[in-house]
């Protein structure tokens, strides 16, 4: 999440402003922002201010100045790539009976296993940052100050018994800068947000029972889903606005062993989605009135890059409690900590139950580790070159793919985040590329990881996790090509 | 596990016949120890020989010198304390009715829960080493020592994928030397035990099945047959020799959704059994014959008081593999890390598919130090301090019960660990203990949150963490006569 400052400066909420007119199309892609002097005249703000804004607005990427003639809303979508294409809706949404769900944790545990045993050479299957994009230094010098300042650290038992009281209120206070309410007490920290989740549902729901999730979602997820027995729904997602919740609300009132519903609600794995507002809190409204658990996923929260503040699901949430907000740090500080956090709302005391039985408490460094580092200046200096460095890649990749990739290719480009979500013509099977792309030493993520549902067979997720040079440009031209040749056509030559 | 050294020195060898003898009863408690001329004499050893054995005897807490008379073979037990008492085999062993199993969770966690919550001043409860018994130095160096040499250590993703080769090929080390054979690849690095023995009986159980364990049990074990929706079998255990085989055997005839037996074969918690070979050779017999999994939690191996190298029940495995292997370091090395390793057989696959899908790997630093201190010497010279305090402190225990609990309480005094089991006479209640004690400030683990049968409401495991001081011994003064109370006798005035 990214703390909604309690009075933003005045540059932030002008940018602010414009930047929502962008995203509502009231002004468009090419169009020329209103020069330094009109905003100071509209406005009435002074020079400075005035020239913040449009700074600020292009260091987020929504602004491209040209030199002696002003600042023009940026297009960051290469030519002739349309959006990812809008779910049909006219089909049944059921879940899927029991032997064509059951194996998607095997599916997925193969294509992991087999990128992991081939000679990988470029992987593009990935979607997290790789250790060069962490400032590495401020978290070794913390860790060695944290063993010096607590050398009892290693040898306290305490962490078998829970959630470190520091780590409690550091997460507390962030809940807040986020507009949710969160008592320290009820801030129980996990193994990254794998563990959140699984807990949650664990706590929620019980073997036989139906759990929405977004289609398509990220693998792990479906992997938690049959690992408990559960089985998975898939709801429709629209690359714009989320899942649909006339299919939600419809899957709500048929189904009647539903019992939780797995959001992603910014930069959705693998569409990149941000769930608009009005959506998150009618959300929070169908799931209350149905008395189901909404688990909200807040992996890439920190991600996103906006003028705007992020406001998680978890803040429309009214006692008793029916969001269980999950947030974890693995992909923005430090993946090799796996450090996260969860408020499980009216489940609190059943998820502490079963985190017991299931592994007691999580490491203490750890814990006190992120809770010195989250909000510290080195961190966040860090975080917004991860984004500026990741914004570069995904254009650059995109770019690659309007180059290479067969006529006809859709794709998502999220405002933030690891990966490009990539919708290839009819035909072509990602399974197979996967296959014959990974005898190349290229690693990618076929669409078939993504649902149980066999619709995905022509999409693959796109990491951006590299810098784009010449290696990832001949890998995507290699893979460009072959998709060409399932289609019989001629390769691309950009 | 202790590490089997290939070839034992001659005085280690010595010392292990002696030793068995005194296990046997071949050499009593109070009888007179051959002197070093009778040794040397008889072995046809070296004076240098004779004296290490018995000194070595000595250091076990086995032999006891008397200055200018000799050596004599030592009682730690306190005159009228009689040993725990054999389980009642007429009864039939079936697994509770659900009505009456459900819920040990939440009496479990009301316990551990009401015990943080009050102003604790001399904890008896718990079975953690506080952290002054371990040698935070060597770990602390390591730990700084690593973050310096890898210094990617905590910004690498590859902790997600599971465990490190480095720490693989360490506990494959390890394991080859307690005689079991393990290739590197089919270690998985765990959360400690709880994590461990969670994820095997979710490999090899679902919902409804039922799991034998032992009676008492480790309450933890309970939470976890409880979380996962299924029914704990609870096999009568001897104080001797663990659980009781006909009971077993007739339970594996019997019980056709029995699929998993969960035993501690050594320093069993909270008898302290150690099971004697014979018995495991037969275990892993018996479920192999059953086609059922032998989950076999070694979180006290490592604390075995004996000249004899411990065997672990994996040792008499074979292909395809029925016994999964669970070990931890949490109590010996580093209570704060967490650290633990697994071999699950052929059920290998499944686990780690298991274990990726819940919380995906286990942190990189923890594995890396755990297996660089493991075998070092600074490690193994802790331990063995750590045993000796240990000893002392479970005898000093002892010596107060005998002192101050009512008369007829009977204890086990295992070779090894951090507790002990008393079982005081008929009428005590162990939960009203708790609560009358808790008020005082001392912290206690009554017998009912060790088993879900209602057998053990006079029984609590006593811990013996706390050198035995002024204040210990004040504790015991006082719990001894509010159990003398509850029987409507006088204190006790030791």
């Amino acid at each position: 999440m990214t703390a909604a400052s309690a009075a933003p400066t005045l540059y932030r909420r002008l940018a602010a402003d414009y930047s929502l007119a962008m995203e509502m199309g009231t002004l468009k892609a090419g169009e020329r922002m209103p020069s330094v002097r009109e905003l100071m005249r509209r406005h009435e703000v002074s020079l400075s201010t005035a020239l913040q804004t449009l700074r600020h607005l292009e260091d987020l990427g929504q602004l491209e100045a040209r030199p002696r003639v002003g600042y023009f809303v940026r297009d960051a979508r290469p030519a002739g790539l349309a959006p990812a294409s809008e779910p049909d809706l006219s089909q049944p949404v059921q879940p899927l009976p029991q032997q064509h769900f059951a194996g998607i944790n095997e599916h997925i545990s193969l294509m992991l296993e087999r990128g992991r045993q081939a000679d990988v050479q470029v992987d593009l299957g990935g979607a997290t940052p790789p250790p060069e994009l962490f400032d590495r230094g401020y978290l070794n010098q913390a860790a060695a100050r944290l063993l010096r300042e607590q050398p009892d650290l290693l040898v306290l038992g305490r962490s078998m018994m829970g959630s470190h009281p520091d780590f409690q209120r550091a997460m507390a206070r962030r809940a807040l800068a986020a507009g949710i309410h969160v008592a320290p007490a009820d801030v129980l920290a996990t193994t990254g947000n794998s563990e959140a989740v699984s807990l949650a549902l664990a706590a929620v729901a019980s073997p036989g029972d139906v759990v929405a999730v977004e289609s398509p979602t990220y693998y792990g997820l479906l992997q938690v889903v049959e690992s408990l027995q559960m089985q998975a729904l898939e709801i429709p997602c629209s690359p714009r606005t989320g899942l649909s919740l006339e299919a939600l609300e419809l899957a709500l009132q048929t189904q009647p062993r539903l019992k939780a519903v797995v959001v992603v609600p910014e930069l959705q794995m693998p569409l990149g989605t941000r769930i608009p507002d009005e959506h998150k809190a009618r959300l929070v409204e169908l799931c209350a009135a149905h008395g189901v658990a909404l688990i909200e996923d807040d992996s890439y929260g920190l991600f996103v890059e906006s003028s705007q503040p992020v406001r998680p699901i978890k803040a429309w949430d009214r006692l008793p409690g029916h969001v269980i907000y999950c947030e974890a740090f693995n992909k923005s500080m430090a993946p090799g900590l796996r450090q996260g956090w969860m408020n499980a709302g009216q489940w609190h005391g059943r998820v502490q139950m079963l985190k017991f039985a299931r592994s007691r408490g999580t490491q203490t460094l750890a814990q006190l580790l992120a809770a010195a580092c989250v909000g510290s200046p080195a961190h966040l200096r860090n975080l917004q070159r991860l984004k500026q460095q990741l914004r570069r890649q995904r254009e650059g990749m995109a770019q690659l793919v309007a180059r290479f990739f067969p006529l006809g290719t859709r794709l998502s480009l999220p405002p933030g985040g690891l990966s490009l979500w990539l919708e290839l013509p009819a035909g072509v099977s990602t399974s197979a590329l996967f296959t014959q792309a990974l005898a190349r030493g290229i690693r990618t993520a076929p669409g078939s990881m993504f649902s149980n549902s066999g619709r995905y067979e022509h999409c693959m997720r796109l990491g951006c996790t590299l810098p784009v040079d010449g290696v990832v440009e001949q890998a995507c031209r290699d893979l460009g090509a072959m998709a060409c040749a399932q289609l019989g056509q001629p390769a691309r030559h950009g």
